[in-house]
């Protein structure tokens, strides 16, 4: 086993840290100066899953990637930054299966035991012959996880990585995240590799059920992207003997996991200064408690106040007031609701206090409870910041 | 009849501009320095209107102007700017009731004859003293109006007015609008009145039809406030003799003072720089048509993009991707999509051009069409700026 080390309290290499997994990564000039394409394989068979993006367009790489899980379990992933390969018409879709082509070729693997997941520009196609000469420059090791989840950021100022090894078996993950982030369903660029054994068709239950409560929990934008995608392989390497317990230890670990990553998402949100955790409770139910958290999670006003570190928590029950579910607004009775900012009640019962907020820390607690019924929602956000505008209205040109 | 100056191609006085409408206005002492709270009445006995915010959190001025529409014809409005009085609670609901009342005795009507307006700062209450002896310092004038559009306004950075005057009789309008914009169902701060008859109870029709295609399409900043309004008075002052054909007119006439008001209130969006100009058609129904052009024009991709006179338009097919209707996405083929902005187009059918696009201007249109049916949709939008998040990061600090 590779062994991860933990850099300034953060975990590096942490996809190869389960047993039987190499990756390895190379600068192959899609993007300047810096690591811009990973593999990561299992060397034994593995199985695994892939949640991928609900927008209606679909990059290249997530259509291909998709048609290859229907077909055979994956046992690696080529990933490149840069240029995202979503827009790009018939050859975009060429250029994706050549990548998965050219990849298995290189790794003695059907097409369809690897995935392609892209992340970059939208509507710029891949530089196919530097990508080609770029594979071919991958040297995969045990210890090449760090390098892979640095190939993989764009706007990201740190590579994300999260582990957890106990009871004979680990969990790591890598992701990228930044900006266009805003999971709908499906989530950002994440992959996940264990060493726990799971039976063909068994991943994807666990995956799903990870997601849910970590990446689809999470926005800095509210932009949905064309290439969101999370990724586990599984390959049971570590040879631990299954049993209901140990499968109820691995959902846990993959769900920190996941959950850890998402929150290194957040604080590196593109130009973010504090990490928004917001709360809602009381709701008449799930969906209306999503919604209503989700809405504040993305409001422009709730996200430059935070910016300014200004408690102005009218903002928050506007938001909340403004929330879309089918059929309208979720039900919000103002009447009814209290309102905590960083622990200080500022609103209670249709009644503002007059309390004094203190918000001078990186983190920013919003707790809703709208006395109404007994469901809650969470999601974690970043502020709305002048790196925020900048890092965008500068991206491409 | 007052005559409306037109002032560096701007109109000033609109909303005296109709005959029997007097305004004023003066500093009350509820923001610094600025005038801050304005009365409009009609001198001759009115019909009226009133729209208001769809938010589950509506501010008390609301609440009771819609009360009052509901037993009588209006005759008068009070507006106040630098406090909402939304999340005030119950002394919130007094303090507008007092208003109104207080606003009535000056002139002689039924406190329900009275509309109240406020605009500003949520949560915090308003400052009763200073308002009603501002209310007393009042003068109501046939050239007050140009003073009225002054003293609603918040972070806007100059009045907006606009006047049509023909077929013997006029509509003039004026309206506050700047952050906290993205009208739900109802619309932003706004008075439109008019000298043309109508009996009471046809207000309502007039006014719905005429915000539906203005007010509600436009988005600064995806936010519905507490407290947005639109309210409409009409007198008959003119004399005019009604007919159909004149009915016609003065609808149109109003749509035109409703588009021309929003087109002002984007444009002067907080720190816009361009307006975005979002146009879909080809969509598969008018509520997928609208959700895209909305999903679009409230992106924070697209509107960083615009500030940066980047031709980023993958970030507009993503947007357009992931437009929440219920039940899921609105439908979007992408081999079907063509997209222009300012007139050229960038991606036809599934495949991207390489042409140029010029962005150097103010303006920034957005053509996109679905290729599914015949459904079309537009919207009016600002870009998303450093000035944006300055404006909102140091709002009530």
């Amino acid at each position: 086993m590779a062994v991860a080390v933990e850099r300034h309290g953060v975990v590096t290499g942490a996809v190869t840290t389960p047993q039987g997994f190499v990756a390895g990564a190379v600068h192959a000039g899609i993007r300047k100066a810096k690591l811009d394409l990973a593999v990561l394989r299992s060397t034994v068979p593995a199985v695994g899953a892939g949640m991928f993006t609900a927008n209606r367009v679909q990059a290249a790489p997530v259509l291909v990637s998709k048609a290859h899980l229907a077909q055979a379990e994956p046992q690696a992933v080529v990933i490149n930054s840069g240029v995202a390969n979503a827009a790009t018409g018939k050859q975009g879709e060429l250029d994706a299966v050549a990548t998965a082509a050219q990849t298995a070729a290189l790794l003695d693997l059907e097409p369809e035991q690897v995935l392609v997941l892209s992340t970059g520009v939208i509507g710029v196609k891949l530089p196919m012959p530097k990508l080609i000469a770029g594979l071919h420059g991958i040297e995969l090791a045990a210890d090449g996880g760090a390098e892979a989840a640095e190939a993989i950021l764009t706007t990201d100022t740190c590579p994300k990585e999260a582990l957890v090894a106990r009871g004979g078996f680990a969990v790591g993950g890598m992701a990228k995240g930044a900006g266009m982030i805003h999971p709908c369903l499906a989530t950002m660029l994440a992959v996940v590799t264990t060493d726990y054994p799971l039976a063909a068709g068994e991943a994807p239950a666990f995956l799903k059920r990870a997601v849910r409560e970590s990446f689809n929990r999470i926005s800095v934008d509210g932009e949905c992207s064309t290439n969101d995608a999370v990724v586990l392989l599984a390959n049971g390497a570590s040879g631990v003997a299954r049993t209901a317990a140990t499968d109820r230890d691995f959902a846990a670990a993959l769900g920190e996991v996941c959950a850890d990553l998402s929150r290194q998402i957040v604080m590196d949100g593109e130009g973010a200064t504090v990490l928004l955790e917001v709360e809602v409770t009381g709701a008449a139910s799930a969906g209306e408690a999503n919604a209503i958290a989700k809405r504040i999670a993305t409001s422009p006003l709730v996200k430059t106040a935070a910016f300014g570190r200004d408690p102005n928590w009218g903002r928050i029950l506007a938001a909340a007031g403004s929330a879309f579910v089918s059929g309208g607004f979720a039900h919000v009775d103002v009447d009814r609701l209290t309102l905590w900012m960083n622990g200080v009640v500022v609103f209670a019962e249709g009644e503002p206090t007059s309390a004094e907020v203190p918000l001078d820390g990186p983190v920013c607690t919003i707790e809703l409870d709208l006395g109404l019924g007994a469901s809650a929602a969470s999601y974690l956000a970043s502020d709305l910041t002048y790196d925020y505008v900048k890092i965008n209205a500068e991206y491409t040109t």
